[in-house]
């Protein structure tokens, strides 16, 4: 994974802690999905290389796929020149990002 | 433009009154910034066909490249699987997205 994030620079939400995410495929640069990291889930993400997300309806860490087997492998990640966005290219195993079973959320 | 927008059932965040919006390029698919909406902004954007956004530093309505003349030309606008998500396809004039001066703010 090539990684260009510097995790003590991030600018996480003074009240959420979180920031947006987005996962955008690696091969067809087609944007997946978008959901939220904590710093613990961007921590696990830059160091398992999966997709790690913090779900904020269950107010609980989420390793995407772990369920459904649809997990994320990041290829890429950076942050935005605010540094608070993370943008991540994915290998989307599956091809289902989303809970409905679409390749993409905004499908 | 493109719109598949049903703005009465966009999920603007209880507190902030807003949604993370994505400019990609409509061309080269890159991810050229996120910043945030608000019903107006969407509103804005829908009707003028250039993106239009809120800015949180300066706490008001944004017209993207009013100043600067980089304006975003919106060819597609969608919403995410739980319309808590914008994501505008746009022709990017001048070819700069960031204040930096790149052609987007992940570069």
């Amino acid at each position: 994974m090539k990684n260009d994030i510097m995790i003590n620079k991030i600018q996480f939400d003074g009240t959420t802690h979180l920031v947006p995410a987005i996962a955008q495929d690696y091969k067809t640069g087609k944007v997946l999905m978008v959901a939220y990291q904590n710093r613990e889930a961007l921590e696990k993400t830059i160091k398992t290389g999966d997709a790690w997300y913090f779900s904020r309806s269950r107010n609980e860490l989420w390793h995407k796929g772990e369920t459904s087997g649809n997990t994320q492998k990041v290829t890429d990640i950076k942050a935005d020149c605010d540094n608070d966005t993370i943008l991540m290219l994915v290998e989307q195993k599956g091809g289902i990002a989303c809970h409905r079973g679409t390749n993409s959320c905004f499908d």
